[in-house]
């Protein structure tokens, strides 16, 4: 179980002040504090772990939260703001003494400018929701997170989310123009446009990622792109991990970008067959989806550069889909990956590191040692092009022992990116899950410098503070006075 | 002229006593100190002001980078980090207590790893030294400032500088992977790597542009790129610079992205033609530089596209490139422009903001009523694709009357580019040229949180202090107490 700071008890004390304050700032249904309907936010995409909080809001204009934050601020009471609660890495986990401030009522699409290019929403729309507003017109919004019917745009702000595509278009820090950002002071701050760059310091840099604790972002300017004219998957599938790995890194090697090179292992292949029926090659020990766009001849000699690659590999079949559904079903299984192994193990855990892609075939074969040690069953599915693993650790909820052996394991990956020369998290966030990690990658003094920032935005340390760093360090202290 | 902060009497009256100093931590021919041999530092780019420093040390290693910091943190003493002094906004102008610290000892490649596609240099190495370094093995470093000749990889890094074909490959920061950052008290902190993304917070971003306001850089890890298979130049002239304005946004709207797209006015192309031969179109009131990679094919495809949309503008001509040499020669006349207006003004303001590409039109129609009422000629020479402007306002710096007219001119410039929706600068940094400029686009409480920043790095505000924020504001009094 992880560690949560002590509530406050003299705001446990004052819970019901509190949750009538909120009511005056957020009149009708906006606020929640009654247990039944507290419920549905104890926790987020990372299930493990839950606690109720105080109470929620849930504001529809940037002026509502300006004044919980500002109410909050004033009063000591920490916040946990709150997207769609996909967070693969706890970073809506709530605190008991906590104020959890939802986004989902700010879900209004704003300005669209198609001949500048740009999309203004409120940070409460989905993912999809974004694309759906411009598709008709021939335009799209890139970064794909596989939660992305579900994921709000605010949320992926905040964790600057991927997605399968990010090969070729970036992650939402690369498709982010603008956002309107409000304080826990409750200012608030515009912060880029749709323009390119910016003066002063890249701050709209430092809020994508910085996991809900610097402020809370209620509107959002995106680039938005030109549909590319047609786009086509192929499988290409080998003998063993090592294999692929070696191919993925051959295609990036040779300077190709396709939009999306994503690669499955043989636990992973099964359970996404049988969900999604695409065709996947049961037989083959890995497996690549690549996928390239642009006009029909632009088509045609990439996946012809490509197959004559992976030929290299002794491949066990080569298979261009030949329709637009053939090409859907073969993402349909990829994007159901996570939901595929949760039909096979109801509990697992999901890994986000990234590695040099020269050492992919090296990682594999250690991730496959430690199943063996750990005596757990991993899949491994992940975006290969840009060496983001997302190892599946399947475990038994139900087993504490299992669980921390699941964690030890998790860990163990981990530590074992940051030694090849990666990263401790690609697009998931370090949220709670990864938060005691961080002195793997950092030294004490580089934690302490990113502590400062926080301190600069927040001085009272009451915006998620229990995310991201390890608990002890922290210059406010987050145990109860 | 730019007002400074006055000089801190008691840093002045130790003068000895620091040089001393300073040559204990830089032993040999590190230190500078004597008038004739700091005159070279009192200025950058930005030639309209000067100012000679109290030293200059020119470090061989980060240990070296990291002592003379402590040295200045314990003693008080400003800093002024300096790349090759190419900055075009003043960013490296000295002040008159402020000890320079350049970089170009630090020139060293010290890694190059072609699998991952990474290198790892030392600060001082300059921008086309990176290419140099692995073109041999088909590779390249893709930001190309115009003084990619001259300017050092630490200085981009500080001013996230951009470049012609930063269009289709970003700038700087979007191919930066890591670096080593010295803090004001000399301690050494690893940020980044050779992995995509990073855990906690983006602060290689928030370093990215900072202006050596936080820190010092002294190695850097940078993305380098396969070299394409080619690539071709075609030239369009335009019987107006609205037309041309006008091609550029159909070129982008319709999804193309070519590697480059740069516009000239007719005094610009007359000044670069008589500099570079490349046969540019003298009749024409504006040009486009539009410039395709890829295979063969790829490249006739998208020059046939580019020619058809550029046929809807009435061209007065559409030359494509026939050879590497013309191409060349294209691109010779370009990076020079700034050269080759030199030779008509000696004197000369280059602005650097920028639009959305769907206000160049109106952007340059106004700049050219501007030009007739402040009576000074103009010369705009741009990246287009990007809407990132560059207007050369040429004056006469022997009567003060024109320079305060072309400083004003400039001002205007960039307060209707973020009047229009754009932004102050695009890739040549506030530095001392815009910071007064700041309030135009940002409100005080959003100027103060991005003090709180720096504050959160340099408490004293030591390093280069006199640069990106109006000197009136700052938490540390930057004049003498």
């Amino acid at each position: 179980m992880i560690a949560q700071p002590a509530p406050k008890p003299e705001i446990l004390a004052r819970r019901e002040e509190i949750v009538a304050a909120l009511h005056a700032l957020v009149p009708g249904d906006g606020v929640i504090s009654d247990a039944t309907r507290l419920k549905p936010y104890e926790t987020d995409g990372l299930a493990a772990y839950r606690q109720v909080p105080l109470a929620v809001v849930l504001p529809r204009t940037t002026e509502q939260v300006a004044a919980v934050l500002r109410y909050c601020h004033c009063n000591g009471v920490r916040v946990v703001p709150r997207g769609a609660g996909t967070s693969l890495s706890g970073g809506a986990l709530p605190m008991a003494d906590a104020v959890v401030i939802g986004l989902m009522r700010m879900n209004r699409i704003l300005e669209i400018d198609l001949e500048d290019r740009f999309a203004v929403v409120e940070a409460g729309v989905t993912n999809i929701g974004i694309t759906k507003a411009v598709e008709g017109d021939g335009f799209f919004y890139a970064p794909d997170p596989s939660s992305q019917l579900a994921c709000m745009i605010g949320g992926n702000v905040m964790m600057n989310s991927g997605g399968a595509h990010c090969l070729k278009y970036g992650v939402t820090a690369n498709n982010l123009l603008g956002v309107k950002f409000v304080t826990i002071e409750g200012e608030v701050i515009d912060i880029g446009g749709a323009h390119l760059d910016a003066a002063g310091y890249d701050w709209l840099g430092i809020i994508t990622g910085s996991e809900g604790q610097l402020g809370m972002v209620t509107e959002v300017t995106v680039r938005i792109l030109r549909s590319p004219e047609g786009a086509r998957a192929m499988l290409a599938a080998f003998n063993g991990i090592e294999i692929a790995g070696a191919a993925v890194d051959a295609i990036i090697g040779s300077g190709i970008i396709p939009v999306a090179l994503e690669f499955m292992d043989k636990p992973c292949i099964h359970a996404c067959e049988a969900f999604a029926h695409a065709g996947y090659p049961l037989d083959a020990e890995a497996m690549l989806i690549i996928e390239v766009e642009g006009s029909e001849a632009e088509q045609d000699e990439l996946l012809a550069r490509i197959k004559e690659i992976c030929a290299r590999f002794d491949p066990i079949s080569l298979k261009v889909a030949e329709s637009a559904e053939q090409s859907l079903a073969i993402w349909k299984g990829r994007k159901g990956a996570f939901g595929a192994v949760g039909r096979i193990s109801p509990d697992y855990l999901c890994m986000d590191g990234t590695i040099p892609t020269s050492q992919l075939p090296n990682v594999l074969k250690r991730i496959g040692e430690m199943s063996e040690q750990y005596r757990l069953a991993v899949a491994n599915v992940f975006h290969a092009g840009d060496g983001n693993l997302h190892p599946l650790i399947m475990f038994d909820a139900n087993d504490p022992d299992s669980f921390h052996r699941a964690e030890a394991f998790g860990a163990d990956i981990l530590k074992l990116c940051v030694e090849v020369g990666g990263c401790l998290t690609g697009e998931h966030g370090v949220g709670v899950e990864k938060r005691d990690l961080m002195t793997v990658q950092f030294r004490p003094r580089e934690l302490d410098q990113q502590r400062r920032i926080k301190t600069a935005f927040d001085p009272q340390w009451l915006l998620n503070p229990s995310k991201v760093f390890p608990l002890e360090g922290a210059p406010v202290p987050l145990a109860a006075e």
